[in-house]
């Protein structure tokens, strides 16, 4: 590295548990849903502590927040950092938190060190990446990167019918159409969510990209019968149905490694102990980091569907809910994540990103990489979410080298490929 | 036979559809559960008629109400009829009110032609059969068969807090213990409730006993997490190991003809599509009328649930909630019905009870037999419950031989083996 940058473990955890009292729970997590009140002060809070590190603060007509640090040669196309601060209704401490606090340990210890980069760097609070309280999931994000028009976001209500457009101008959130350029880059830093790096004894996963996924919603219809008088041969049983094809997918997904697939919810009827069920509702869903093996287990899921109805006499209404491509991150975004774990030191794997983030709207659009770092038993969205802070500390030195290997110091350095 | 009988088509119809006004439901079905005054007034009826026919009329202490006709020599045990006059919430016109209609009708027939009998005949309304309202079902029966205590019986309550000792108060029920002997031998006819005797276009079931059963309740426990970020191997899927057991239980079932096994009831924790599932709750039962073949098929259910257990890391919970043994009829009475539907030249089978019947809690203590007549679609225990009036003429018919051969006309008849 042409200048060394050393991020503050304590000023970055330190930050994070100050923000996590911003919607505390009773529990030890955090309720600090999309573009409520309590996501305005966590907004106020960042924009603060962003201005004290000498940025500038802007927002974008979907409420994304932007703190920017001004570069040598400042009309390059900034190096973007990012994450959100809103969280599930029982969310925990570090989902989303993490990756801004992450960004603004990064400008901070910039500031402090008074280290000059040629390109401008920015760090991003995204606007609703939950989707608990207005859907979908990822709508900052989605829309900044083009993948969900501005007024279709805008319109989108909670249940009390509060539309987005009116919750941001209530916090003050909604600012003017953005006319800078794409960023050259983005990265972000988040929590596993998952088990791999805890279980690898990991800390830091250099994720390769997210993974595509398509969701199904299907319903079995037999004929309901009394269970003591109907003989086996004369039934046509939904749930016996239903079982095959919730084994068939548990078969698929292991046949397919690195892939997943799951049914998770399931309704049945009558559903009552001596009736031959007639109906039932299951979802399925199917992810894998290769879009034509995806759509291989699909096919596979599809046959398996199809010989569980004809063998049980069965009708199927079978729908695709949901289809999002993979996202493939950028290679050179991945070497300088990799190179800068092992330059620390830091024991790392590459690693798919199983859950949806902000990283894979915007790697529609820009080259991106992305950081995960170990979370306690995989637990994520529950308000028992835990991380450590040295693991937390090794993810922000990493965004740090990564993001300054792109925005280049005093000599201009090339990321290796 | 030293007698004909010739029982009325018409007048055994026109009863059962006066009958099923009394709870009548707009969609054609019955609502006439245990006990009520609804109950109070299908059991007036009931009596009304038959002392019309000559009979006398008491009830026991837990309301089974016996219409006798006296014998030439009264004091031999009684042959005896009888099915329900209760129904479910929900339903037919048929169920129970065929069998004590068919037993009328009987009575009607012999009054009609003056035809003396060497033994007693009775012919019972058993007080709730159905458990709809007071749990469980067959409380008549099972407690004449001393199967259930009386005081246990009269303790029960519904789910408005009235007991069965207040519910046989209020309309007038309730009667003295029973001093007579019990019956040589008792005969129930019944419509199918299931599929089999229209599939093989029989009009008469010889059913040869009840089928014994045993239900069961589980609880698998897994670990919840997120159905993207969770590899296939290192999940703890509690729905994927009830898909296991639930497919085992079809393979059990059918392997063991004419064993049923049935899942009929599931509950999931989460039940969110992409969560996977940490708990589920599933009911399993057994039914088969060998009970050495039935305890065989529990043994491999349990193996197949300790291997569904194990491959998916879960844990388990089982219990055996029920156990009820087989309920073999007796060969004599099985072959009076057979010879009746016989000498009538009606199409008949050999048929075993699926579901429970008075007929299987008197068959532990006194000869019994059984007749079956088809219902449309094996549909019971629903308001579209229908049979063909000509069916059930023949099913009635062939009761009466039966039931003749047994309490003897002039030239005493032994029945055949």
């Amino acid at each position: 590295m042409g200048t060394a940058i050393r991020i503050d473990e304590d000023r970055l955890w330190n930050s994070l548990m100050e923000l996590a009292r911003i919607g505390a729970t009773p529990a030890g997590g955090v309720n600090r849903q999309a573009l409520t009140e309590l996501d305005g002060q966590a907004r106020a809070l960042f924009s603060a502590w962003c201005r004290e590190a000498g940025c500038v603060l802007r927002t974008d007509p979907i409420g994304n927040l932007i703190a920017r640090r001004p570069g040598r040669n400042d009309s390059q196309p900034a190096i973007m950092m990012g994450s959100h601060l809103d969280s599930q209704p029982t969310g925990g401490k570090f989902d989303g938190a993490y990756g801004v606090m992450a960004g603004l340990e990064v400008l901070r210890a910039l500031h402090a060190a008074g280290i000059e980069t040629e390109r401008p760097i920015e760090v991003v609070a995204w606007t609703n990446e939950e989707g608990a309280r207005f859907a979908p999931s990822m709508m900052g994000s989605q829309v900044y990167a083009g993948l969900m028009g501005l007024d279709e976001a805008l319109a989108v209500r909670d249940t009390e019918g509060v539309s987005v457009a009116e919750a941001l101008a209530r916090i003050g959130a909604q600012g003017m159409a953005d006319s800078g350029s794409r960023p050259a880059a983005y990265f972000e830093a988040h929590i596993e969510q998952g088990p791999l790096l805890e279980a690898e004894r990991k800390t830091i996963g250099v994720v390769s990209g997210g993974q595509g996924q398509c969701w199904f919603q299907m319903t079995l219809t037999g004929r309901a019968s009394h269970a003591g008088t109907t003989p086996m041969d004369m039934r046509s049983d939904a749930l016996v149905g239903a079982a095959a094809i919730i084994g068939a997918l548990d078969r698929i997904g292991r046949a397919h490694p690195p892939g997943c697939a799951t049914a998770g919810r399931i309704l049945v009827s009558p559903n009552s102990p001596n009736v031959i069920p007639d109906s039932v509702y299951l979802t399925a869903e199917i992810r894998h980091p290769d879009d034509a093996v995806r759509a291989a287990m699909e096919l596979e899921f599809r046959a398996a569907a199809d010989e569980a109805v004809k063998l049980n006499h069965l009708d199927l209404n079978l729908a695709k809910v949901l289809e999002q491509p993979a996202a493939p991150f950028d290679p050179a975004c991945i070497a300088a994540i990799r190179q800068a774990a092992e330059r620390n030191g830091y024991p790392s794997m590459e690693i798919i990103s199983g859950a949806a983030h902000d990283a894979v709207a915007l790697s529609r659009i820009v080259p991106t990489g992305m950081v995960f770092v170990p979370c306690a038993g995989g637990v994520s969205h529950n308000e028992l979410e835990s991380a450590e802070s040295g693991d937390l500390a090794a993810g922000c030195q990493v965004l740090a080298e990564a993001v300054l290997a792109y925005a280049r110091v005093s000599d201009p350095v090339t990321p290796s490929r």
